[in-house]
């Protein structure tokens, strides 16, 4: 059964932010091979694909599940309802597949740790 | 020697964003012990403390430096531009204090395996 992981950015303007995390998503792939079979990344806004898009990529390559990753720090708006929502309705749209949000990126249990690593790493 | 780290973020409207951030920091203390004397956050705006108040703070409890680490995910303008440009004018205020920028959160070398440890931690 092919898994699928979508990380999903808010878009912005800046094309180049787009890229970055395209960029990201691509060094994500070596990181959980063996256990998600596809690795794409999507927005909520202002760039492409958009989430929907996203998830119809994932299944259209063959994914039986899609778990969506809110690349976001805060659990505003965007995190608490705009996503959960478009997730229900792709399950409408994609009824036999089993599609799931993960915790987001601000909420991380190793979120600590990771901002100690870049601080003593930039230490004087 | 006084070492500070100054987590800092955007600041929101909602005041439980500002606190997620407040308790992130305080988990950040005990990480970096021994390296960092003084921890705190401060916020560039909708949220206080901001930024220069922040740097004031580490200062008067005693930091000779003050290294700041921006909480966000894109090289955008907050981090490209407004927040070098507040650290700039806090160096002409304290010159004898060495006050320097962390890499952005959203570049750190670890970001993809957070990402990947988030996906591995809540697959099916």
């Amino acid at each position: 059964m092919k898994k699928s992981l979508l990380i999903v950015s808010h878009g912005s303007r800046r094309e180049q932010s787009n890229i970055e995390v395209n960029e990201l998503t691509k060094k994500i792939i070596p990181l959980t091979a063996g256990q998600f079979d596809i690795v794409h990344c999507a927005y909520l806004e202002l760039a492409e694909p958009l989430i929907p898009d996203g998830i119809d990529l994932c299944i259209n390559q063959g994914a039986e599940s899609v778990l969506v990753l809110p690349y976001f720090l805060a659990a505003g708006r965007h995190v608490a309802e705009d996503i959960p929502e478009i997730i229900n309705t792709a399950r409408i749209k994609h009824p036999t597949k089993s599609i799931n949000i993960a915790t987001h990126l601000g909420a991380a249990e190793k979120m600590p740790g990771l901002l100690a690593d870049i601080a003593l790493n930039n230490k004087d």
